[in-house]
């Protein structure tokens, strides 16, 4: 299996390669045939793509950035965990969450801002940064909203924030297309650019309108205008979720004309790849290193303390970070481990749909409170109540993390022609290695959560002994999944030929699928 | 002039990404006549750009962490701003520059290494997390080494982290000539693959070597180990340039056989321009959100202090927090601005050489300052000495970023045929316009940080008049440069007919330059 496995994936990545120059030649060489004239007067036209990499890094750090309050958040050792975490939950993780949920709408109107406009100029690069500095500022606005619900003036910032970001965005648009070559080039050639022009600046500028209402009613009834945020936030999701599933059970499907491709909220529209890649990079970064940050701030013991205190010993004075060390390593490798489960599904991934970003924004929002439910584990006593429900947490966050990066998968299975590589389709060779590696972790800390409730004495020795094992198991995953599916045959079918091997079974299926009419 | 360069520009980028394509498609098709035989048993070969780009955020982030200690420091106000400032400078500064210089030469050799590497596998992937988990412990290490100087501890840690985090390389090394299909293609054609791996393994187990040394020293005598430390991560440079200045000096000019070419401190090496745009672009993103995350975690009021304090006044209570929103806005600005220009500058670089990367990395050091020093601005009461120090310090701080960044360019210009795009190179079209944009911000800083020392009554609102023109003078720059051109033409020659202007004498000495024989 694996010499000609591995031949037809490096020549399928060759020909993704291929599509990709193709269709950028297309681009260039369409741009090489508009007179000189067209394009106006302006010189230093840029591809946006560092641009959206850098906006993209940016959103990142802003999304994650409320998990910090969450994290710094004392808990008392006295008082019961259950307790403190009520208040916890009821409000910093419901800020965190809607937080990373309201950001990454911001992100997603974004990116089909910026599937309009591919170039960029000067101008437009200082546009976005204003944007962005918009953008940055949300998470504050909504953190008063939340801790001071009654007072009007958080909502009025956030909705101030969403009118200017809707304006600057408007204006955007209007200087894209006062420039035709800074368009997508879809929209470049069509011929009704005004229509185009209006429809996108009408689906802009409905945030705004709704902006301008909430914030006016805020003055006169103010619990009106969180519905209408609300709205603003989730109708996106909403219309289209009612409209699939009117059209599943009426069986009518409505086909959406390909000219509107670039400014609707279908959940199958493709959102870009490569940034939900830069986006899920920057988070998984970011969260990897949260505590090392606190480490690096928090941990250095004073010289005069470790005179007094550990007779100058600096050993002594660092043991009583142990627990600070091991969070951190614990956290690291499970972050970094959960972006490798995460890199090789994008790897496989040929499109991604917007129901998969929705997806992926979950699995990431989870991800982001892994370091506090780390920290958690080794700040109780030992055996204490305390720690097995830090333990119990942390396996429920990782659960969910893993559940949801799973439910991405599933996800482009149920259109597998467009979103994923063949190799991975269901029945595809690289199948069943991916389920595994996919499966790894909630399977694990779902195994961990129910043997700490029975053996609720060796919690804190079952979460360590899978904080260790887990890397071993993707080193060995190959192996492992290799002789799992051997163990399975000689237990369900013992008198079939060894030769014939499941493996090749997935083969011959594979072969079935009609392998150039997909690709191309 | 305008047209014209337009079209040339295009068709310049045009030209470079078909050159992109040329090179990429010589990989694959070389991918393509490897006999499936040679690749051995390995599926899932990938292409390693997702993986340099998220190794390039995580080492972003560690590179700046260090900054946090000397934002958080509480400046009191009655001290004046000089002693606490002697305190910061000599450890906390220190600690983060070296940090900075630290993490960067790890992420240089990181470079190296996957220059060499150029597709990886999981197993590679995962050895490459274990690496990025021992880069982000260094700074840790380092404060350790900075606070306890003489305690062994925190160098035989650091000793211990580099120690392994060669070996983990070598094995990297050894692992990627074990499986050629994984190497770059230069070497993979070459036949003698044998002598590039001991090559390159020594050059990578030097360092894990003196460090062994320095860690064994330091039970004798500790403080040879510092010099053994200082000497690994100096010597490459200091090395380079004595035999640049031979060279120079002796006219003997030694040029290093090609083959040698991935695996040399030369200076004028090629550095991988998309890894450095993608670092910067993690600092730049890291260091402009610095001060929100601040904001978010600490300047939300407590319901309980608002309604006892301010007699529920939630704006009067938010009041308190105004020099932190200016500080936010301004640094976010201003990074946001040095974003733009470096963004500009790497636009018209083709290729980055490692002197302009030492360069860039002491640019980016001193970004990372920005926030603190825009905080500081705001933290002292009106027009005192402190303020005053505050504001100068910011001033020298932001020229130095400008001035290193100038200094990327310049540097640049020295070796332009290889380095810089023809329209910016000297006597190129956009020359000018190029040099405007690098020296607007140390022109104004220098500006700014006189001004204040002659009127320094008025030196806060000097500041804040800088902030707010800086970016309306980015977006009029083309317009700016356009009119001082022509005040000097009218000043200097104003006999000289009009049409006959710079810009089409910056084009004619364009013409004279070999175009074509440059490009290819």
């Amino acid at each position: 299996m694996s010499e000609n496995a591995e031949t037809d994936i490096i020549e399928h990545h060759v020909e993704e390669e291929m599509e990709k120059k193709r269709t950028r030649s297309y681009g260039s060489s369409f741009m090489e045939s508009v007179t000189p004239s067209e394009r106006g007067g302006h010189s230093s036209t840029q591809s946006s793509h560092r641009l959206l990499a850098y906006s993209d890094a940016l959103i990142s750090i802003i999304a994650t950035v409320m998990i910090l309050p969450v994290a710094h958040t004392k808990v008392q050792d006295n008082e019961e965990l259950k307790e403190s975490l009520q208040v916890l939950l009821t409000t910093k993780i419901a800020v965190y969450l809607m937080t990373f949920l309201i950001v990454t709408v911001a992100w997603a109107s974004h990116i089909r801002l910026f599937q309009v406009i591919e170039r960029i100029d000067d101008c437009l690069a200082l546009m976005n940064l204003a944007c962005m500095m918009l953008i940055t500022f949300l998470p504050y606005t909504f953190s008063l909203m939340a801790t001071f619900p009654e007072n009007i003036l958080g909502i009025v910032l956030f909705c101030a924030c969403d009118m200017v970001l809707g304006l600057i965005q408007a204006l955007i648009v209007v200087y894209g297309f006062s420039r035709p070559f800074l368009l997508n080039d879809q929209i470049q050639v069509s011929e009704n650019q005004v229509f185009y022009k209006h429809h996108i600046l009408k689906v802009i500028m409905r945030v705004p309108i709704m902006c301008f209402f909430a914030s006016i009613f805020s003055l006169i009834f103010f619990q009106l205008s969180y519905v209408i945020l609300a709205i603003v936030i989730f109708l996106p999701y909403i219309s289209q979720s009612l409209k699939w599933c009117r059209g599943k059970a009426i069986g009518q499907v409505e086909e959406t004309p390909d000219s509107m491709l670039f400014y609707t909220y279908q959940l199958n529209e493709p959102l870009s790849k490569e940034r939900v890649e830069a986006f899920s990079d920057g988070v998984f970064a970011i969260v990897a290193t949260l505590l090392i940050l606190d480490i690096c701030e928090d941990n250095v013991p004073d010289p005069a303390t470790v005179k007094e205190q550990y007779s100058g010993s600096l050993v002594a004075a660092l043991q009583v970070y142990g627990p600070e060390y091991l969070a951190y390593f614990g956290s690291f490798t499970t972050v970094g481990l959960l972006w490798f489960v995460h890199h090789s599904l994008f790897l496989h991934v040929i499109k991604a749909t917007r129901f998969m970003g929705l997806l992926n924004t979950f699995s990431l929002a989870f991800v982001g409170g892994l370091p506090l439910a780390y920290q958690l584990t080794h700040e109780f006593p030992r055996n204490s109540r305390n720690e097995l429900e830090a333990i119990q947490i942390s396996c429920v966050i990782i659960f969910f993390a893993g559940f949801f990066q799973l439910a991405i998968w599933v996800a482009a299975l149920f259109c597998e022609r467009e979103t994923l590589h063949p190799y991975v389709r269901y029945g595809g060779r690289e199948h069943t290695f991916m389920l595994a590696k996919l499966s790894l972790y909630p399977c694990v800390a779902l195994g961990a959560f129910f043997s700490t409730c029975f053996l609720s004495k060796f919690s804190a020795s079952i979460f360590h002994l899978m904080e260790i094992t887990v890397p071993f198991a993707f080193l060995l995953l190959r192996l492992l999944v290799r002789g799992g599916l051997a163990l399975l045959r000689l237990m369900f079918c013992p008198d079939r030929p060894e030769p014939r091997s499941v493996l090749e079974e997935e083969e011959e299926e594979e072969a079935r699928v009609p392998f150039n009419a997909v690709i191309t």
